[in-house]
């Protein structure tokens, strides 16, 4: 596979008997495919974090649930186990019920994926315009090609202010415990010729003080009403410094991502992961995500635009009842 | 060895022709022991962190110009090449001073670390008195016996506090890129039989916002008369943090880190070490430490006291000049 032709077939794909998805846990060493021959395999692959990214897990659980109504399995039962998978991206939820309302699962499901790349397209133009002149860039975990389907969210947005000769460099959060920095969203850069530079997460306060990022961008898995944001551990840290430095904080997420039945940030259910991802000597608390209070959010992107404080109005306004 | 008896001369000592000490980058998965023969071999174990800890290495580097003293080694040499193993902790080069202008630096050397033993215990004694009744803590890197040869600065000041029976809990960041929080305090708070947890360092922000540290208590390895303090890579962030959540940040360490010749932290050198330390597959920054700035310091505690605001005033009446 050549890595600057990563095609959304390539990310995640529904075959005659299978959903077949790009084995994100073996990269940056190897391109594997892993096939799924059921509803349970493909939530398995979700909860494995084989696929991750709010928009990638949306569709997946969308081929999942086509899957299962091609192969005649119990349909409750696919909902069930594929919506139970990850707790904390409400795309996931959003997307199933969209596959199970339609006549047609499968072309259901290849629909919302095509419109997953059309709204990462959009969202990716939107943020693009928010770049300054040869500005550097700081992120955090993977919002590109391999989390959402498409061309990505946040990291959609650097790549096509690249494109425009906005953007300078892109520094990379490593992401622990899994490092989807330093394995995903390196090897995106790296394939799209973009320079970038790796940090451990701790780093990040003190370039911001040495006054080297002129902004950050985030993606989201989940934004409430008031524009809290549930986005990757170590999100919140980051905005909290980008105040502290005058440096402007974006989330990036497609509208499926903001979930208006929940009010503000603390009703977000926070996943928790295995404490063996930190440490499989001591004990360890092993968030999966933080919530970033709205207030330090510079401007949330989604397909609709760049929607400003106070969020209940503007987000109410970009996203359909 | 009794990991509950983690005694001075095992973190390190000089013997007849060689400095022996444990060998950190080991820990916790073995026990070993480095012989380094010459001031050279010192400087190497202080460079590639087999021990670390800025009083620690003030004391290692003490052993290092004694064994060479011994040997007839060249003592220019000798100091210039301790002195240059590592930048950043300004307690290398006072320790190293201490023994050059002695007339028996072995004898020095020993007594530089018996006193560092005995400012251990002072200092742990002033920081326990900060610790609140069933406080959690949280805290960054080692600063325990490995970091000291002695109690420890602020792990010290915990385990005071834990034979006090103030301390419910540590939080220990585990210090990314090399894990010294996961791999060095982690495994002294196991022997001390004190409860903690490990999280990933991007995870202090949720912990903060969730409520459960009422303290952070963190090393030094360079204080400036300001009180702006450099420490471990992340230290930073996490008083940004505490700040936002009005949790103490407390900064424990020996008066000989005090270097009223550097008026703000702007002025202390940052060591820049090996990428690959973050990656070895893409391009990484990788500074080994951070500046706090003194208005984020509840109080800096040494030997001979507790230390608050204006840090001009009271770190000068605290360090001899």
């Amino acid at each position: 596979m050549g890595r600057g032709n990563l095609e959304p077939e390539r990310i995640v794909r529904l075959e005659q008997d299978r959903v077949v998805l790009l084995d994100q846990r073996r990269l940056p060493d190897e391109e594997v495919e892993l096939a799924c021959a059921s509803a349970a395999e493909v939530a398995e692959a979700i909860r494995t974090l084989a696929v991750r990214g709010a928009p990638a897990i949306g569709v997946a659980a969308a081929y999942g649930y086509a899957l299962a109504a091609r192969r005649g399995e119990d349909l409750d039962s696919a909902f069930a186990v594929l919506a139970s998978s990850r707790p904390t991206a409400v795309n996931l939820e959003w997307a199933l019920r969209e596959v199970c309302a339609a006549d047609d699962p499968v072309a259901r499901a290849r629909e919302l994926h095509a419109e997953e790349v059309e709204r990462c397209r959009q969202m990716s133009a939107h943020a693009a315009a928010l770049v300054g002149n040869g500005a550097s860039a700081l992120t955090h975990c993977n919002t590109g090609a391999l989390a959402t389907g498409g061309v990505g969210t946040a990291l959609g947005g650097l790549r096509e202010a690249w494109s425009r000769g906005l953007l300078r460099h892109v520094f990379v959060d490593e992401t622990r415990p899994l490092l989807q920095g330093a394995r995903l969203t390196a090897w995106e850069l790296e394939a799209a010729g973009i320079p970038h530079t790796l940090i451990a997460d701790s780093a990040a306060g003190g370039l911001l003080a040495a006054g080297e990022v002129d902004c950050v961008f985030v993606g989201a898995d989940r934004v409430a009403a008031n524009g809290d944001t549930a986005n990757k551990v170590g999100t919140y840290p980051l905005a909290v410094l980008a105040a502290r430095h005058d440096v402007p904080f974006y989330v990036v997420a497609p509208s499926s991502s903001v979930d208006l039945e929940v009010a503000t940030g603390s009703e977000i259910p926070i996943e928790q992961r295995d404490p063996a991802e930190v440490s499989t000597r001591f004990a360890a608390w092993n968030p999966a995500f933080d919530v970033t209070p709205g207030e330090l959010i510079a401007a949330v992107v989604t397909e609709h635009g760049v929607h400003r404080a106070p969020y209940a109005e503007s987000l109410a306004q970009a996203v359909p009842a």
